[in-house]
């Protein structure tokens, strides 16, 4: 079999450390291609940018491979990748996101531009992952990632996903304990419950920085925040027909307004 | 029963034609709070703003209605009404957001900032709608919407939503006839395929226009797509949870790498 083609890109900018970390392992697997945002843009679920313009442009910084640095969103990013970079060559085999510096577990999948640069290769029908490590610090050890990325994309390359799923997948963050093994999981029940800390500028106007704790009402074992407190990480297959298909027959019984 | 408390938000800005809209039919059925983005959010997905600071402004554009402009996207407007504005005090019985300026019907659900704004509020626990009107034009024919509107927000307050379920209601573009009716569908499976339109700037560096053509793979009628093109406003249920939970018995059953 030829080498897979790869395409990288991640939603915490092309020059930082997780998506370094995932380019060298992913050199091993197969060609390399990043098309990734040129500065940060956690937090940016799936935005695009519609009414403004885009840049490309040709970055130089992981050897022997062909890279570019996008204005845009992540989501933008793989749009660029599959409709101009790539568009009438061969299309990826695989897309992968990451590695996230900072947990998406949970309803952080929602906010999470790491996993929508993932959901978007799964739109364009390419198998796809988002990967993130639990830990914010710059300093974060990536030690314990190379393996499991690999497994994971070694085994998606294999297997295929099914129709219509990206991967998100989250490593718990280095512990003095190797990690207890990888689990499939369905999101937590979570959420961020937000706080607003009020400040002043130099001219007596007020802004907000949001702050926020994270509150897991959860207490069920099948889902990412057990797998990650447990030190496994998690595999949540992802979906983007957001229908809650069980609420279409209680509202068609239920209310008194439709026109059939 | 006292009159409901309904908290509107919308993407395409607080001085927008749809939110005025919305905003006079809201005040004939309760007490109305705005906070709103000070500028155009359109395809803000559900971003949220992190690592940067906020803004939030009184606003008296609205006669007799309190309401806020906010420098954030449609995600940090609800935030901050819910755990700002109104910390202590009575929470909204429902959150509308619209009247979108264009369609988010199908995929476009994921990119729409009208949406992350009603499931947002879903995250918070209270019913929540999105509104969107099929008509891009600025000089947009708002005439049929109030009465649809009307009913749909009636109808929620007094039978409720289904836990985690917000919904997505596209209405037709005005034409000759009037609408058809309501109904209750499921996403349509469509995608856009984009183009990038690039130019050069004064510089001699190039840059992009992202633009597109919407596909439609969906031949059933069982779906917001074909509802719209034959009159009829869609009512899509959307949920948060974006697992894939048929795809985690797939994965446990195919994967060799599990550890249990």
């Amino acid at each position: 079999m030829a080498r897979p083609l790869i395409l990288v890109s991640n939603d915490d900018g092309i020059t930082s450390r997780g998506i370094f970390n995932l380019v060298s392992v992913m050199k091993e697997l197969g060609d390399v291609l990043v098309v990734a945002p040129d500065g940060p843009q956690s937090g940016m679920g799936h935005a695009i940018t519609v009414g403004d313009t885009l840049r490309l442009n040709e970055s130089f910084i992981f050897e022997g491979v062909r890279a570019y640095e996008c204005s845009g969103t992540p989501a933008d990013c793989i749009k660029m990748a599959r409709h101009f970079v790539l568009k009438n060559d061969r299309q990826p085999d695989v897309v992968v996101s990451g590695i996230n510096h900072g947990s998406n577990t949970s309803i952080s999948v929602l906010y999470s531009g790491t996993m929508s640069a993932a959901i978007e290769g799964a739109i364009e029908g390419v198998p796809a992952i988002g990967f993130s490590l639990c830990d914010y610090s710059h300093k974060a050890d990536f030690s314990h990632t190379g393996e499991v990325v690999k497994k994971i994309v070694q085994q998606v390359l294999e297997k295929g996903l099914p129709k219509g799923v990206a991967l998100n997948v989250n490593i718990p963050a280095k512990r003095n304990e190797p990690l207890k093994g990888i689990r499939v999981c369905r999101q937590a029940n979570a959420k961020w419950v937000e706080e607003f800390d009020q400040r002043f500028d130099p001219y007596g106007r007020s802004y907000f920085w949001m702050t926020g704790n994270f509150v897991n009402f959860d207490k069920a074992e099948d889902n990412d925040e057990w797998a990650i407190a447990n030190n496994y990480v998690s595999v949540v297959p992802c979906q983007f027909d957001l229908t809650a298909h069980q609420a279409i027959a209680v509202l068609n019984e239920e209310w008194s307004i439709l026109g059939k």
